[in-house]
């Protein structure tokens, strides 16, 4: 249970990171973490204010949703962390927020080109938009299908690589190695999500070198990386 | 008159609040909100700094327009704020700001578009935009024509499904049971607002799932609601 | 000399009041008054950082530009300030910016078109962007000639009914009747010219009836203006 | 060795200065400075967190790259630091960020054309973006190379009277006579890249007299310069 305490901790700094970033706005937002071991996943409530939230309100659900620690009702999102986490077993902590410009890319239904050191620095190409989801989908298990069309999307990409997405007409998510790191990759997202908007509007006809984006992801990952104190 | 005192408390506070979220500069910007029993409404008064204002200074009027009570003048939109009371009856409180980009689209006598799950988690459509004005509407008792117009857009649309509209070449009126949701809605106008218009640039071609809309505005509203707690 | 140092209290924090609404980076702004008996114009120093400015550094000239009083060299753009102040015989105080929109515009070499009711609160028309100045107006006096095409440009408006203008590839600038009102115009300018930019995108055919212009105007300027406290 | 504790200040300091102007997201900029007798280079360590960072944190290098004080690596950038300082003789202190409007121009690949007195105050023509990088370049001495493309780039060009340029899809590099003229030009840059972006929006035909653009780079350059005191 201690570890589980810190896994609290550490969801509920997390969530408040987002808003220290500007990503949330309300209780548009939420985060999660997950205990391999126990498989647990520690989980924002929902529609509970930031302000007032303390770390002892994070939720804990087993991998069927089902509420196993918490007072409160989880986030409305919890079956769509709980597929990627399912689908992408390398993955420690997911975030999902409705930040302004990563949605309105979503909101387009459009990749976001990968056009910048920036963006390749964490991201080995373009961020991928989802597919619109049939009727089927909306009106049955509808947040697990979000987390679906997501995994679908990731056929062929590698989501270590490539650490969030944009779910069409919703809003971006993203992940990491834990709760921090996916928060991090949020903040990314946002930030080349509003160059590359800029950026288009200058120049309609955006190109990037592909070794260029290679030569920038492989600098900060993988076996040969340079960036940082190693 | 304990009970309107407690009313200029939440109208006074919900006033502020505007400024908090940044949709107010100098006093452009007023809410105000009904008692639906002694048939009085309770407004900000007009031209008065934010800074300097109190619980007290809120203006008192009756459904006609006549001061009641306070020691002030009231805001000059007053007759628009009152025509929504009377066409709306469910409605508790009422916003008018002149915020950016809500402002902007109405400048442009455009309806926002809904083509994300933020826009429909609060707005079962797009935000309508009124039409022109006539010169006898503009020329005679302005202000509540104002409020006329609103209410000819509203013609076979739920105010309480759109809690909000575009005045056009003018800015955002909206609504909803009190003061602080009207001020909620105005945070969630002027954010849709922008990230459309940030879509929009990315993609002229917008489309969203109708069906997507009707999913996500009743997880939030209605007898299947399901976000947040209980 | 007890006027000219309320003068100079009064210039002095009108000056840190465009850097309190953003409007100012660096030391890229100026704000001057007038004392039309004593002919003299109070006016900000020429580079002098905002943080370490006092009152009694603000330079006062007399109307050829000779520094009377003061121990800087006044802000360079003192003889366009001050052929203004002849120009027009109402005006008492004086703004220039380089704030981001208005400034936009201004390098567009675009009018801001008067299409919201914001706008049309403060300015009875579009504000008004000046021609190229030719190389003689570079060569020469070139301050004083920036005010000459500005003069030149509001031959046929009022100064007092469009308390503003952009200077082509420059800037705004904007004026009242004393140094306050100048700054709060140099504020709507930027605000109408952020929101005119957005509308823009929006909708690029923008419409706004000419009455609507008419009556907001007159609702705060003029005999029968009924906005604010008496 | 005092000196050089007194250049780990400023460069530490100007370091804080980015982010002070928002500049830098988490560790997305880097300043440095040289001591032209010693001949050698203070600069940023290597993904430190801004929060944490020492003046002596600060990391000393020869003109080759090498480490001869500090204990942390140096800046990934280094090289393209290195570069500069022996390609432009003149100038005391380099700054690299990913600030968003110049970054923006970047990923465009577009120079950011001279269209304003705010530009052409401290740029004498448009900010050059370099050209793409080729499979070499970026497949050997990177860092270095990217040096080698802004010195390509500003065959022709006067570094002094252009304190700045653009890395094609990667984002600006500023200098000036020191380390925090270095940052003030990064400021201006982020500033008129953002204004030419919204310029261009409104106005594809932008167009400036050249006449005026030396005009006002020689009123704040050169012998003549007459802006701020003495």
């Amino acid at each position: 249970m201690k570890q589980l305490d810190e896994l609290k901790q550490q969801v509920f700094r997390a969530n408040l990171d987002l808003v220290a970033h500007g990503l949330v706005l309300f209780t548009w937002g939420n985060v999660s973490a997950i205990d391999r071991e126990k498989k647990l996943v520690v989980i924002k409530p929902s529609g509970v204010s930031y302000n007032n939230m303390k770390a002892e309100d994070m939720v804990v659900v087993d991998m069927d949703g089902n509420r196993v620690g918490g007072n409160y009702k989880p986030s409305s999102d919890t079956a769509t962390h709980l597929e990627l986490y399912k689908a992408f077993p390398d993955i420690g902590g997911v975030v999902h927020t409705h930040s302004t410009y990563a949605t309105a890319w979503a909101q387009a239904g459009c990749d976001i080109p990968n056009i910048g050191t920036t963006h390749a620095d964490y991201f080995s190409d373009a961020i991928p938009c989802t597919r619109d989801m049939t009727e089927e989908e909306v009106r049955s298990a509808y947040e697990r299908e979000t987390g679906s069309v997501i995994i679908e999307r990731f056929k062929g990409l590698d989501p270590l690589h490539i650490p969030g997405v944009l779910v069409k007409n919703h809003g971006p998510f993203s992940w990491g190695k834990d709760a921090d790191e996916a928060v991090y990759n949020a903040v990314v997202m946002e930030q080349v999500a509003k160059m590359a908007f800029i950026s288009l509007q200058v120049n309609p006809q955006l190109t990037m070198n592909r070794l260029l984006i290679e030569k920038h992801f492989s600098r900060k990952h993988g076996p040969d990386a340079y960036y940082g104190q190693k």
